[in-house]
């Protein structure tokens, strides 16, 4: 089923309208052919689709039977060495974790992702082989990327790079990176890497860049002088992107207008923790900055949730976005720019965009990011996928 | 119906037990009287009944028909003055919006509330008048604390003083005051005020303290003086405190030790958007810091949630709380702490305390607080008061 007539809708809260769907596409203002399937929209408020920008569907413990007790460490390093050991003892199952992750995300409304998969000298492809079948499971209904990432670095586990160079040839979208100084120690080296990868396969980038302050704003610098070398631009995502929350507002501004320029956008998760870059310089700079949640139950946080609603409101708490226009601000993050942002194309509400629509019941956009209540119905390319926040297929 | 016997439940998370109800307390485990009404805890979590320790059931528009939509300005005073206009023109009755967030938040398991409440010289008394309705109503099944909070100031309006005053007479437990310097301009003339009112009344202090960096620290003195001046050692709340976030750790220490002696404790609400005390630091010196939303769909803010559960997450979340044992600290803050904090008595789980319960399907305490899940019994005085998230009474 690709013909629907949504009927009674308000769009993003305006007016209520009738919204047609022709072949799975939005289709402008028109009869409906007879015989189409109908929808009463009851007066609800009518979403686009969310796009979870950020996450590691390879990673979660949301579909397991045990609570995961976190003893961890705080430092990074402890996270991704306990993390990489525990996945190898408990045989942690990327597959069932991603496809569970991967339907939680779709009947709460989400249906384009981009999760990074982990790579690395122990796991090899493993995870990616696991995550490229769940997206072939969810084709037609949502719509997943795969970063290759190296999660446990590069340069000091001898044989990465190749992992990374096949998980790219089996499938993967994007070449991952991570903090080029802090954890990989030789930032040339590491950015040389990441960038002969992305050249060779003719894909993009997408770096968690966790580093702070001068360090994090130097690999930045680092990242941008290759992005313009290598004609890369509009396709480099710094992910965190945290330096951009704690340097002095001029430098920041001055490193927002070089990125903009390029095309380079930041993914964000927005935690109320820690310094992050702020959604109104980037705007203000022209740069495109989204949403996501990063790991969700996994070995690193038991935070998280796969309702981008919850991530939106973060975003506009963390922003302190109090006004209704500028809550508008923090769903952007989780949809119209999510998409710019990873690629994702024909996305939105109108005429010839993908028809992947979410209803719920809310007198205003503000009203849905603050309360996210819930999902009365999701829609993917015009079929209807789940209704009261359950799915159907 | 004050007897009850809770079958099968685990408390905080630990082995599955049975609680025994006497007249409304919790009592030691023992045999049960025939004919007792039971419940089947079916395995499930159960948690003390909930504390909401900084709100103002007075300003919510949680109950309206209407959304409001919010187009404030940034600054503290561009709210103060657009809430008492807004109030005055809509005629905003105190009395429904208090009944229905009250009912809110039992409803989701919070059976203590501390509710400040606006007292200016254009309401009088009239806010308070009417949430003393609305804890008259509850009287039974909800316990509400009332601050005479001066939301416009008390120097610069005559009168406000008079109201305070009037307000405390007629049944508010606590007075409240409002940034020393900031607002007042006077810091010595405002808290002599507050402390005076205390005296007269016999009553203890709740004190607004946005002010930042040394000049909060200074009024942060201020009230440490008087509190140690006029014997109050436990009676003092300072809410938000921004300053012990913001200054030198070592100064930072310095009063949270002051403070602990005096047993002045800390209200937060943990906003992702700006430096806050800590949890940890408050902890390590002794302190009592506990969690409350502050105000709830009303015109400062669009967020906010009658969920005390999602209060402790965002409390977790700011304190980079990732840990079991960690997000069990969080959770404190919005149950042991901050009954401490605001001194309601017989609370908890232990033999004697008030049989103020929460039932929800969570595997640990961890999963409650950050997966938040439906409210599956609520029991106030070992009386069943909600069920499934829905209230009975
Ligand atoms: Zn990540
Ligand atoms: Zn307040």
């Amino acid at each position: 089923m690709t013909d629907l007539l949504l009927r009674n809708v308000r769009p993003m809260g305006g007016p209520a309208t009738d919204i047609l769907v022709l072949d799975g596409r939005i289709a402008a203002p028109g009869p409906a052919p007879a015989g189409i399937p109908v929808e009463d929209g009851q007066g609800m408020l009518l979403l686009p689709g969310f796009v979870e920008g950020h996450t590691h569907l390879d990673k979660t413990t949301f579909h397991e039977a045990d609570w995961l007790v976190n003893t961890v460490g705080p430092r990074i390093i402890d996270k991704i060495d306990h993390e990489r050991e525990w996945r190898a003892r408990t045989g942690h199952d990327a597959g069932a974790a991603s496809l569970a992750m991967a339907r939680a995300f779709l009947a709460a409304g989400t249906t384009r992702i981009r999760s990074h998969v982990d790579v690395d000298t122990e796991a090899g492809t493993r995870h990616v082989e696991r995550v490229l079948e769940t997206r072939a499971a969810m084709q037609g209904v949502q719509e997943i990327q795969i970063v290759a990432f190296p999660q446990s670095g590069v340069l000091g586990r001898q044989g990465t790079e190749a992992a990374l160079d096949a998980a790219l040839a089996m499938g993967a979208d994007i070449v991952g990176g991570l903090d080029p100084c802090a954890i990989e120690r030789d930032p040339v080296r590491h950015l040389d890497i990441v960038f002969g990868l992305a050249e060779k396969h003719a894909k993009p980038v997408d770096i968690h860049l966790h580093e702070q302050g001068s360090m994090g704003a130097f690999s930045l610098e680092l990242i941008l002088e290759r992005t313009r070398a290598l004609g890369m631009q509009g396709k480099v995502v710094v992910s965190h992107a945290f330096c951009l929350g704690d340097i002095p507002e001029r430098e920041r501004d001055a490193l927002l207008v070089q990125m903009a320029a390029l095309g380079v956008a930041i993914a964000t998760t927005a935690p109320p923790s820690r310094p992050v870059p702020l959604v109104a310089p980037c705007l203000a700079a022209g740069l495109t900055i989204f949403g996501g949640n990063d790991g969700i139950r996994d070995t690193w946080t038991p935070y998280g949730s796969p309702d981008m609603l919850e991530r939106a409101m973060l975003v506009g708490l963390r922003n302190n976005f109090r006004r209704d226009d500028e809550i508008a601000l923090a769903f952007d993050c989780v949809s119209a720019a999510g998409a710019a942002g990873c690629g994702f194309t024909a996305y939105g509400l109108d005429a010839g965009a993908r028809a992947d629509l979410v209803l719920v019941e809310a007198r205003s956009l503000a009203e849905a990011v603050v309360a996210r209540p819930t999902r009365k119905l999701v829609v993917t390319g015009g079929r209807v996928v789940a209704r009261d926040g359950e799915l159907l297929v």
